[in-house]
């Protein structure tokens, strides 16, 4: 085990109120137990949550009451290890899973753990997040990754596993057909999963034709640009039109085996359920309206199974690492912007913005 | 295989068109092919569908455009069976399921039968009812029952399918809480139907404190009548005020963890979906208004399955069989008027009324 | 939290060497860490593993190296809770799980934590078990049991526990027939769980004619004794001829639709694979030989799911409390014999003695 | 609807009895309802199951009494179709599905149609075969191929659904690690189903070093020849040896999450369950002996799901249809030998032959 010299510091991005950030100096943080390790970050993506803390405040019942060190994927060398500890040693490099759930409730019992109210998860409020020099972490969710990853790859394993867990909830079978709704980061790679679960053919839908351009040269078999609706149509009725024009458009058939919301808009979870063949299955990924108008009687009627995904599960880590490592699924096409850790905010700004072009955007951590 | 006697007719209840009723004098129909068996029909449960097409003429895409013979939840006798037939014999009592599916499709081939979009269904347009001296159906879709069950008993298996197919939807398991929305025939079936797949406990909501008190005294464990939302509340959060005070009342710590809506009321639904518990299991079986305000964010951070139920598949009917017969499933008490072939119309009448009081009418067959 | 008073010792009974019991002094045990809470033990039952580390020394890879206190299926109240406990208080009654996992491996994180290696298991070298005054154990591990429930019942847990693993790996649902070889004290139970979830038909197949009158007076539905091979007979023809016995007198068709192999002896899982119907689900409880001759072209041709069931998982303690405390299952027309703590070691010379009379023995704590 | 000509005949294949095969001019087959279509048989593959009868006369319960037309590994162009046919016209290029079930059991009616017990299966007693110039099948057992699949591909599609079949049962999933017993047609297809399926790692098990040398350059990403048990060494002994060597090997950790069983012989069974992890699920697809020894109490122990593989089920054609079009498997690389009609007698001696060098044999249909 490595000791922690006394004169060492933490240099961390700071969330402090809202919309208000800075550079702190904080401890190097101590192991909380013997199973922890203590990790170097190397590098941090950002995610539209971080932005949400950052400009809002807050998420659902999460709460900015008091400053958090914001980021939650990232990699980074592990530099002190617990006693306790036998899967990993210092030097290891890894990817870090961002929440650490309690072990002893009923949904981490159950396997569940995503479901775990009590879970430790980095940059959500009151816990703190991965953007400074030093992380400490359970060393079961920190997974070692293989000598030809690199540090940006190992950061977007987080993104991956997303979409790892929305297709094991989803249950993505070879020879299906997955029409995806969204074709930002999250949607490509459930699109890119998707493929490599060994689905037949795989459609994503965006209103951005820029986005569904890089999602056919990335991993989906097609791509359809939404109509717009006529002036005082009926948005239920017109996603009915937009659902028949996918399957059409596609050769569905009476529809998609699989469909993976991952937007959140109301007229695509609409189109997403007209669009399911009966007996398929719907997963809700994406969040957006906490209310929706929603055609249940078709759902009714279709026996469709609907399903909400969140978070990331057992299994879900060690296979985006496998799916990065082994090319299956290239996250380096990802990632438009890089930025040192002293940019910080530069990097939150720009994701804040919105821009077509602007992917993925990550930060180097301190050296 | 017995033969038809020249001169014998086969007296029916046909829905001419909407609202227009009356007896004709039928042909008896012969066997379409020699897997097909005749039945002498002995008592014919209402369903409220067969209500809805004498006044209304549809229910989705089925359009009356041609007389139909009315009826579908039938018993009755074998009185003729085709050559290949071989699980029945003439003089066998049978409990009829009235949907034979087409068994060639996708769909049938993969166990999924309630979902053939070619399935003659009785008393669906275009396809002729039970409601009838005789009918001629797939000998495979002919139950036998035991001598100690009585013939309403076996009319009664149809709604115990129903509630049969919703609990195995849902997979119902043993030990679970379960809530059940609804306490009408349906309802009432479906949370009797949990118990015996070994439910721990089953919440009966309705807002008839009448039926409430029979689902007390039929299967529930517990019942609760939803208070009224104050003048100009918000509906869902009205919604998630009722999930509150049912998980309370009924101990049911985060949640239950099987929600079956039997009612297709949109509070209902909007309650159901608050009152599970993370990872819950929610089954949409009820029909009522086609598109919903739904808590689409509330079910994708719970990670529920929503799950729609409609008709029955393999197994139900013989499950069902076997519930009225070994009494897991009292259907007598279900039973309270009564009337005779040629009271159809006043039957149809009494069930289109929808008292309190009553809760499932039967018409005896011509004998 | 109450203080250990320095001069409170802990009685224990223990195992010192291959059949050398004694009774030891011990200290009373603290707890590991603050979501630990020490119980004083009420009543244990004793069960065959029990009395095989007693006379052989190892069960497996589990060799008894060093002395370790017997007893694993135990109740008690909490008289002592660490600091982070929430769902005990001091004076709460309780049925202890014995097998704490790691709550870190694949295993554990996936919800399999009876397959976790690291489990800490009572009365399983080198782990002491709960045959003293005190036993010290995570309180997630220990089921508070309601005030009509006594302490013997609270016992009993344990046994009904590995009953509803057995259940819950069949995936037992309602309407199904489920043969149980097997009718000692894990066979009729998990005869009344099979009942307890649904099942129409559950059969007992035992060689003793008295514990197959017990079961038919228990749980079972009807109980089968199978003749003896005559002189130089095949096994495995005699297997087949058993299974098509017992398909004939049960009127089971083409055979169960699951099989629950709860003796470990060779001939019942010949004739239990034979009795399965196409499809069927076979579960392995029982152990004995390590290997057996096994027809496993009819396993293959017939597409029989066959699952091994070890310990317990998540929920089933809760579901056997509820069991237990709801009546389903009467736990206390299993005990036969009971025992004083002082006289422990009488106690399992009886069990040793496995005489047909004697069904479950237990044994009273020191006070 | 194309009609017959009077004069046209059907040159065939047929096995007379045992060792006795000749050509016949049989009648054109008429088709048996207005659901089935007439196929002019192009391509079949040789099975070694055609070999069986050939040589024994009987499969299990299938005995050769009578004369039956040999084949049913087929592909060939839609002459005629019945009048309720729609997913077909004449001049369609299919696949043929050698398997009809009855549509009527619970078995068929629950989606199992390979449990059937009234299947009309090609070339299994009593049955005609496909080795002739027509035959006539029912229209949804005939699968449409692209323009760009030759009839050799749609012959092999056969083999290839036994392996998406032996893979659906296994149900293997993105990330899984599975070792694969048996390295021939059976064998490498299941390695290529497997990773198309999305597994990660895929080792095939053979005893010759000339199949495993195929399987590496074919799909498998690992092979390992067994080394021969020493002179008097214990077989159950032998096998785990063997286990933990693959283990060591291919870094499989505590063994393979899947294991496909493709050889039916008794040293890969015992090795086969000794290598999969806990938890694991081993597929037993192979057949040869019986009865074979088994070592039920590891099964037990690690808690395996263990399940027979039979035939294929619904989904399996279309997705090795699939699986052959799209390029994720490539079944022209299996074929060995090609023979005309005329030459079938010397097609079977060579298969008898099971020359190393020799994989898959096709014989081309009467023009």
């Amino acid at each position: 085990m490595s000791s922690v010299q006394v004169t060492e510091r933490n240099p961390a991005f700071v969330l402090r109120a809202i919309k208000d950030v800075a550079f702190e100096d904080r401890e190097v943080p101590k192991l909380r137990d013997q199973h922890e390790v203590r990790v170097h970050i190397a590098q941090t993506g950002i995610c539209g949550s971080d932005v949400h803390y950052w400009q809002r405040g807050r998420i659902g019942d999460f709460v900015l009451n008091s400053p958090i060190i914001l980021g939650h994927e990232s990699s980074g060398t592990v530099v002190e290890v617990g006693s306790q500890v036998k899967n990993l040693k210092v030097g290891d490099r890894v990817a870090i899973e961002p929440g650490v759930p309690c072990r002893r409730c009923d949904y981490c019992r159950a396997g569940s753990y995503n479901l775990c109210n009590d879970t430790i998860f980095a940059a959500t409020p009151p816990w703190d997040g991965t953007l400074a020099k030093y992380y400490t972490v359970a060393s079961d969710y920190c997974y070692k990754i293989p000598d030809h990853m690199n540090m940006e790859e190992a950061a977007m394993v987080e993104p991956v596993s997303v979409a790892v867990q929305i297709c094991k909830v989803a249950e993505v079978k070879a020879n299906q057909t997955v029409v995806v709704f969204g074709a930002g980061p999250i949607g490509v790679l459930s699109q890119a999963v998707a493929k490599a679960s060994g689905a037949k053919k795989v459609i994503a839908v965006d209103v951005s034709q820029a986005r569904l351009d890089f999602a056919k040269s990335y991993a989906a078999d097609g791509t359809f640009l939404p109509p717009r609706a006529e002036q005082g149509a009926d948005p239920v009725a017109h996603s009915e039109k937009i659902a028949a024009l996918i399957k059409e458009k596609f050769d569905l058939g009476e529809g998609a085996d699989v469909v993976l919301e991952c937007t959140g808009a109301e007229p695509c979870i609409q189109a997403g359920i007209n669009v399911a063949r009966k007996g398929a299955t719907y997963v809700q990924a994406g969040m957006g309206k906490e209310n929706v108008v929603f055609p249940i009687t078709t759902a009714c009627i279709r026996a469709l199974t609907i399903k909400g995904s969140i978070r990331y599960s057992t299994g879900c880590y060690p296979s985006a690492v496998d799916l990065v490592a082994s090319g299956k699924v290239d996250v380096k096409r990802l990632i438009t912007n890089r930025f040192k850790f002293e940019e910080a905010e530069k990097a939150f700004e720009l994701v804040k913005a919105a821009q077509e072009g602007v992917f993925k955007v990550i930060i180097e951590g301190v050296q």
